[in-house]
This record gives C-alpha cells, structure tokens and sequence, in this order.
C-alpha cells in the first residue's frame, strides 16, 4: 500500500545509467542560478524601511544611501567571486575553499554556516513567497502557516521526484519577474515624473532617535537584498566550455541586474512614503499605489511568488549536495549520501524540508525575525569563502596573484565588517541563537567524524592480523560443539518447528520451559515426552512470574559449560495472518532479545510458524 | 534506569507465595466494599436538582417524592441481590451469574456493562471528588482536569504497588464520612426547625414545562445515586463465615445507611432552597449554609473527597479482576490474565487507568454528560444478573425457590423499566454511546475469542498426528544440507564473525554482496579473497540501490536448489557503544528482515559484533 503510493507520488525508481550531466547556455545558466539573488528584491528593501520607520517618517530619505552602499557591496563581493570562479572551475563552495585554504575547522564552520544558509533560505523565500500571496489575497492571510507548508510540501515532492534544473522550467519565470520589477520600476517613475500625488501618506511618530546604531541596523537588514548571489559559485559546472569565463560573465549580469532592481525599488518606495506594515508587503504597496489594483497587479504579485518559490527551490539542490559531501567525508550521518529511487539524496530533501518548516511553524510564517540569522549565515560563508581565496592565491603566486589576493582581500574585509555588524545590532533579536548553534554544528560533525574513525579503527584489521590470516580461516572443524536452546511456551507445532531447526543447524539441543505459574507443569512434561522425547526438557521455576531472569541465569551457566562456542537461542513465534492479532499475544519475543542479546556468542533467533 | 524507577515507585517484586487471602469482620467488609455505594450521595440529589431546575424553582419540591421513589427502588433491588448472596456465596458478579444462567452473549452484555460500569465510576468518582475540593477551595477550579488527573495517577501506582483493601485503611474515611453526612443532616434539620432563614433563595425562571417527560429526566438522574450498591456481590468471599449471611447482613445495613442519608440530603436541599450550579456541588452550598466556612465545613468537605477517592479505587479491583476472569476465558488479551511483579493484574490497572482518564480530558472534568451512561451500565447490569437469576431459582427449584424467583423477578422488571427510561430520556444527550458501545464491546469480545480458537487450533496437534508421532520425531540426520546465506556490506571484524558463525551450523555457506555503486567491487572481492578464499562470494548488480529486491530474487532462487531446507540468512551486524550512535548507521537490518522474513523455512539470524 504504502509502496503504492510513494510510487504516484514519486514516480518508477530509476537505474544508475540514467544520470547524465547537462549543459546550459548563459541565458538559461542565469535563469537557473540567479532566482535566490534576484528575489531578494522583494524583502531587501522592506527590511530597511522597518528599521527606518522606527526614527520616524522624517528619515526614510536614509533608505537610498544605505542601498546605495549595500550596492556597493555588492560590487565588492562579486568582483571577489569572480576570482573564486577562476581559481575554482569545479566546484567553489565555502565549505570547498575554505577546508583547502583555511583547513578543517574554518571549512566545517562555513559548512555550518551554509546549512544554516540553505535552511533558512526556504523559511524566508517561502514566507515571503506567501506574503507575496496573502497581500494580494487579503482573505488568505489566516492561512499563511498551512499556504508555507504546502509551498514547502510542494517543493519537497518535485525534488524527491528528481526536478531537473532544466533551463527551459526556470527562464519563463526568471525573466518574467526581471521584466515586471523593471516595468514596475519604470510606469513609477513615469508616474512620479508627472507629478502623480501618493494617496497613503500617512506620518508615522517617532518611536527612536535617530543615531548611527538605527543607520547599522538599517543597513545590516538591506543586507538580505545580497542573499543568494553565491549561487552560482556552487554551479560553475551547469555552463559550456569556457565554464569559468561563462560563469565569471553571468556573475557580473546577475549583480549588476540585482543592484539595479534593488536601488529602483528603494527609491520608488521612498518617493511614494511607503509605510510598511505587517498585512502588506512594501513591493505590494508600491505596486497598489503604481498600477491600482488591476491585472498588473495581480501578474506582478504572481511572478514575485513564483520567484521566491523557485529561490527556495536552490536550497533542494544546494542542501542535499553540500549533505552528501559533509556525509562522504564522514562529517554527517552517512545515509545522507545515499542516492534514493530517484537518483536524488532522498534523505537530504527530507531533512531540508524538516529543518525549514520548524521556523515556519514556530513563528507562524513571520520571518522578519530570523531574516538576520540569514544573513549571518550567508555572510559567515562570504568572509571564509573570500579569506580562502586570499589564502589561495598566496600559496599559488600565479600571474597577477597580487591584485587578486587584494580583491578577495577587501572583500573578506568588508563581509566580515558587515558580519559583526549584523551580530552586534541584531544579537539580541535572535542572532545569539546563531553564536551558540554554528559551533554547535561545527561540534556535531567532529563528533559524528569521531565516531565513523572509532568504528572503523575496531572493525578494521591490522597489518600484522592480515599477515597472519590463518587466525580468520575457519576450515570446517568436524567435532566442534554448537549448542541451541529453544524455548518453549506450550508444545504446539510451532514449538515442533523450532526444534526441527535447532537439531538441524546444532549437535546440542536443550528445551527451556519457564514455569510462571500459567499452564500446568506435568502436562508440557508429559506433551513433552510423547512427542520429542528425545530432547531434553529443562523447567525453570520463577517464583517471581519473570521470564527473563530465570533464563537469564540458565543462559550464563550454560554458557559457562560451553566455552568458546556460539550458542543459539531459538524462540518459537507464530505469525498471525493480521498485524494487529499480534496485540492479543504476549510479545515476550522482544523482552528476551533485549534481555540476552549483549554477548558476541550468543546468536537469538526466531523461528517463525504461519498460521494459514 | 527504568528499573530503578519503576522499583522505588512500585516496591520489590513479590514472590507468588506471598500471597494470601484475608478476611474482613463485617465492620471492615461494610468500609471496604461500601465506599461506591455510599459517596453517590454526593451526586445523587445534584443530579436530580440539575434536571428539575429547568421548570423553574416552584417544582423543586418535587425532588423529595422522586428521591423516595428511589429509595424503594434502592429497596428492592438490595432485597433481589440478597437473593443473589444466597445463592453465589463465591462469585456473584453480574458476568458469572448471566452467563451461567442465561447464556454466552447475555453474559457478555453484563460483562461490557460492567466494564462501563467501572470505568465510568472512576471517571464521575474522581470528577466529583475533585468537585467537591474545588468548591471548598475556589482557587483550584482551574486545575480542574490535572487535579483529576493527578488523583487518577496516584490510585494507579498505589494499585500497582499493591494496595490491600486493608479494613484500616478503609474503616476511617467511610465512617467519617457516614458521621459527617448524618451529623450533616441532623444540624440542618435544628437549624431549619428553629427557623434559620436562608441566605441565597434566589427565583430561577421557568425553562421547560413541567411534564411526565421532565420528572422521568430527574428520576432517572436520581438513579445514580444507587450506583456501586452491587460491589458487595463480587466481594463476598472477604467476609468471615458464614460469608453469605454476613454479606447479606452487610448489604442491607449499607442500603439502609444510603437510603436515608440520601433521603436527608435531597430534604435539606428542598427546604434551604439550594439552586444547583456549575462552580460548587450541591452538597457543598449545602454545607456551607448551614455549617458557614469555617472548621466543619472544610472537614465535611475532605472527607466527601477522600470517601469518593476510595470509591473510585473499588474499580481498581473490580476492573482487573473482571478483565483477568475475561482473559481466561479468551475474551479478553490474554497479557489482562498476567499477575505482575507485585501480584496484581497491572495490566488491567493501566487499562483501567487510561480508559477512566479519557472523559476526564475529553470533558474537561465536567462529567455531569456522562453520569447517566454511568448508570446505563450500573442497570443493565442489574437487570441481567436479576433475569439470570430468576432463571437459576427456576432450574434449581430448591426449598422457597418461588419466592426467591419473585423478588428477583421483581428486581429485575423494576431495574429493566429504570434502564428503559435512562435510555429513552438521555438517549440524544449521549446514551446512545452506550447503544453502540455495548454491542461493540461484545463483538469485539466475540472476536477475540475466535481468533484464540483459531489459534489454537492451528497450532495443536490432532488425535491421528500425535497416533503418528514419528512424524514430528527428528532423529538427527547426518546428511542433511543446511544451507547459509551470510550478507555481506564491507569485508570487516563483524562479517568475519558473521561467517565464522555461519560454517558453524551449516555445512553450505555463501556470501553476497549487493552492489549499489557505494564500495568498489574489486576491493570487496580482493580483501575476500584475502580472509575467506574457500566461501564462495556471489556479488549482485543492483542497478536501482535497492538492497532488497535483488536479494529477494537471490534467496528465491536458492530456495529453489534447495527444497524442504531450512535457509539461515545471516545479516552481520555491528552494536555500538551508545543507543544513540546507530542513528548514524544504516538500519538495513530491519528492512532484510521485513522483506525476507514471510517463509517458514528461511531463518533471519542476525549476528551481533559489539564495538568496545
């Protein structure tokens, strides 16, 4: 049944010869990479404006400085990529970079840091995605938390099925949202330069003096705007030959059309005083107040949902594979580098989904709280990633290594200056939850990398046991004693069946009856006689009505009397045509293993009798 | 760590012959078996205000002729059960008498009413109790449900541990209790004769019009306060001899002692105008009335309180005692038949515990909706134990038979006519439960019964088998071939250990390895070839990573080379230090097992290989 429906829902298994390695052209390669970065556009700005409004209507003038220098960043950061996309053609992950350059412990930490990445992603994409849709739909905001789980449920099925990262599903989407926040940012200035007047100006009072630690705070937030442009450091290996130099150029587009998109909005939102609140998001404002509440309204609202959909999706490749890699270098459980049915890292999905949807339910599908843990997150990860790079070049001292170094150099800087900031300002809005769980992360995968080198070291051999093989070969000896016990409830055929094994694979045999008062003693003896007299029968009293102690005690001593050997115990257990019949019988079957089973030679088996 | 709590919560195991059976002087047998009966009264006339309330305060006076009618009720009734002492000087529970008079489904029906019947008294006992310390100590009137719960908690780990129904124990509560209530009554009777006037008269408005249907309502929710008036039946075997006529003695002292305590109560509250409502009982405003709040106010109080725990705790043994008599005659999950450590049956103790807690959580405490399917079971009872024994009077038809038959005969109509009006007038406000309910719980009976046959008739041995014993008698054969199939995933200390085992009780072994793409094959096959050369290893392709299914295939196959052998499938598997780290390991071994084990000649041996 259960199979059943995993296979509607996930389609036929896939054999391993299916798995080919597609190209993209730039365009698609963009479309693909870029849906993380680009939707940033539509909390980048709000998250300022938040923070600004605090100081009152007076200062949200700030909000263009501070995207100004955002922006600036922005820059830095993506010439400082750059670099990292020639040095690192393959793969130029954080965790990548930062473990070859920096080593083990810089690379787990920006590993956790791009969990925490990956994950929160998800959470804000969705949540933003939802609040995109709820704006839009008003009547659908007391559905926000179950709207985020389906997106969540949604994106969970696509990648278990194997959603391929297929140019052709992600460009209509990515380029229709480009055309409609630059068609957004285009009929507002149109409509501002004819003097169209803002009908929700409304003056917001004071709440906080204005000084340099609210300016930080705003600009740390606009930061957010930044998540996602690492993407394609990741997928250098989706372009065509010239890989490196194709990403270098799609790099450089996306930053550039991100930074326009972002600078436009934050302007628009200025010039038309909008007030965020928490029914409405701020690009759901400015769009009302530019387009009313016509069919551009809603077409935008839909393409933004569908971006940040498609942003969230980036974590289902990028979450598994970084997993996947953690778990084949023994940092994380390894079932998470087992390829599923689907030749995807089933486990990864499922534990990407599971981490994401926490936050969604805790805080209710609001994540203005932990958009900070975010992006502490993402820029952890820059500033290893970019120290890295600066590391890299000055063990190579290529041509022009300098200027190289100086890049990554600045850029490490300033994401590390932008870091501090954000865990300053925003430390007691939640950021400590990061302080205490990235070294917890970073902690955990030692731990489990521990664990996999003790269990390999003790199941392992040595040179000298290997050069001494004879000690594993067993030759079969003619005359070596192999005991059973079996015990025994009643003598029904299932019991019949169990000795019919124990005299088949032992020399040995012993029956065990433990006497707890329930069925008459001299009947199972006199059974006993008539049908399988040539076994032994032992009767153990138990005065305490406890099946396990007396035959705990008959297990060591006769262990005692037979030293060196394997001894097994078998236990009859008949097999009701229906699982739930099982609840009218006594389950003494798994009290006994657990009781016995701690003794390398003792060997509990169950010998099964179907009832028809 | 679980042992140790469970020994200082629940005490040492007991041996079997710790056991022994006490006797009670009628002095104590009245406190121990009486508690049931006798705390009704502090629901008993609420009950009937709550439902005369509705046509407005004029008809109040009505309750003194409804509560008389009970008590004649309560007469006959006590009258037909001395019958029943006289008759069942050992068991005279309802289940016993209808199924031995009546038949197996009549005995069922009074089995299923008494399992309401108990349940249900723990659930109202517990919800009054509680009532009664709630309105003494308003403050607690939020706590409602844990306080009930808690009570619940504390009767199952005294029963657990073995709570004797000591006359010590029991003897100081009841007979306070009876004192309070009659010193209770007395003082309200002075009080009122020398025309104390009451403070809280207040008009209630007329809701419905006085009409047979209403007075019928109120009757049959009087009818409650004559629960438990049976519990002397099942206990007669705790009075000295002559036990029969000592527990007919006991039984119309009891009755007395109920019907005229219930007579005074349901008086006072007529004449000091008590209006029932939802956040103090009856009993107490009356108490408070007349006794204001000081000293004997919070005296009467506790002592209501402790008088309905220790009612409730009659169900402790009556339940398990029931469901263990059930277990043995294969109605019932045989694990309700087993004493435990402490020489009660726990198992009906835990039952009984989760089934009583259920209304309380559903209902928020408030169990006056369930009051009166507790009397539907307490009647149905009634009557199938009073029709069961007119039936035995008239097959025995010794000395007085006719007369005996009579006042049974008339028990059981008056109780039959009772039930039929609880059932007609609260059929809508959640009889009907009980209309599913019973039937339901007879079928499942039914149910479980058969498939105890079925079970045991397909595992015993028929008259021409045990005539052939040589059939089941295995001499053992040199010559037989017991193959082994060892599973193999790394060539390590643990499948070395596996194989070792494996050439010891089988004389064909073979190792597979499933390839799934995760280890490389050459290595496999050279470190094999290193440490097992003279085992054959099969590897199978498994190009969709499923371990099982090639496995499947595998073992079916061989099976085939190997008629009417058992297979021993050996699944190597490695224990760990702490429970924990098997999460970071693959759980393979439960699904093997899953799959592999649905044949009675394979058998899935694992092989444990512990890590130091």
């Amino acid at each position: 049944m259960l199979a059943k429906i995993k296979r509607k829902l996930l389609g036929k298994a896939l054999p391993n010869s299916v798995y080919v390695h597609q190209r993209l052209s730039n365009a698609s390669g963009l479309a693909v990479l870029s849906s993380a970065a680009l939707s940033s556009v539509a909390y980048g700005t709000e998250e300022i404006l938040q923070v600004l409004i605090l100081g009152g209507t007076g200062i949200s003038t700030l909000s263009l400085p501070i995207a100004l220098a955002i922006v600036l960043l922005l820059g830095i950061v993506t010439l400082s990529y750059c670099q990292t996309l020639r040095a690192y053609p393959h793969d130029g992950g954080a965790y990548t970079v930062a473990t070859e350059n920096l080593g083990l412990y810089p690379g787990l930490v920006a590993a956790a840091a791009l969990i925490v990445d990956y994950v929160l992603n998800v959470t804000v994409s969705i949540a933003a995605g939802t609040a995109a849709l709820t704006s839009a739909v008003p009547a659908l905001q007391p559905l926000t938390v179950p709207l985020c789980l389906l997106f969540v449920l949604l994106l969970m099925l696509a990648n278990l099925r194997g959603l391929k990262e297929s140019g052709k599903l992600f460009m209509a989407p990515t380029y229709t949202f480009i055309v409609s926040i630059f068609g957004l940012i285009l009929a507002g200035l149109i409509h501002h330069s004819i003097g169209y007047s803002v009908p929700n100006y409304s003056v917001v009072p004071t709440q906080e003096s204005l000084g340099i630690f609210l300016i930080l705070r705003a600009f740390s937030a606009g930061c957010t705007a930044m998540t996602g442009v690492e993407a394609i450091s990741n997928g250098v290996t989706i372009f065509k030959a010239p890989e490196s130099k194709n990403a270098r150029l799609v790099m450089l587009t996306m930053s550039s059309i991100l930074g326009v998109m972002f600078l436009g909005i934050t302007y628009l939102a200025q010039v038309y005083h909008v007030v965020p609140n928490a029914k409405e998001t701020v690009l759901s404002i400015l769009n009302r107040d530019i387009f009313g509440s016509g069919f551009a309204y809603y077409f935008i609202q839909a393409s933004t949902l569908l971006i940040l959909i498609l942003a969230a999706n980036t974590s289902y490749s990028d979450f598994p594979r970084l997993s996947s890699l953690l778990a084949k270098d023994s940092f994380m459980p390894r079932q998470l580098s087992f390829l599923g049915d689907r030749l995807v890292f089933s486990n990864g999905i499922l534990l990407l989904s599971f981490l994401a949807s926490m936050p969604l339910i805790l805080l209710q599908g609001s994540v203005n709280s932990i958009i900070s843990l975010y992006a502490v997150g993402v820029f952890t990860s820059f500033t290893l990633s970019q120290l890295g790079m600066v590391r890299h070049w000055h063990k190579e001292r290529s041509r022009g290594w300098f200027i190289s170094a100086v890049i990554n150099g600045v850029g490490s800087v300033a994401t590390l200056v932008v870091l501090v900031t954000i865990v300053v300002s925003k430390f007691r809005a939640g950021v400590w939850v990061l302080v205490i769980g990235i070294p917890l992360i970073v902690y955990l995968c030692s731990a489990i990398h521990q664990h996999y080198r003790y269990v390999s070291k003790q199941l392992g051999f040595t040179r000298t046991e290997l050069a001494h093989r004879s000690r594993f070969s067993h030759v079969r000896r003619k005359n070596i004693i192999h005991p059973a016990i079996v015990l025994i409830d009643r003598v029904h055929r299932g019991t019949i069946s169990a000795v019919k094994y124990a005299s088949t694979i032992a020399n040995e045999v012993v029956a065990v009856h433990i006497d707890i008062g329930s069925i008459d003693r001299e009947l199972i003896n006199c059974q006993w006689q008539e049908l399988e007299g040539d076994i032994p029968l032992v009767i153990l009293d138990s005065p305490y009505r406890s099946i396990v102690s007396p035959l705990i005690d008959f297990v060591d001593e006769y262990e005692l009397k037979h030293p060196n050997a394997f001894i097994t115990i078998i236990i009859p257990s008949f097999v009701p045509r229906h699982w739930w019949e099982k609840l009218l019988h006594n389950q003494t079957t798994y009290f006994i293993d657990a009781a016995l089973n701690n003794k390398p030679n003792r060997i509990i088996t169950t010998v099964h009798y179907y009832l028809r």
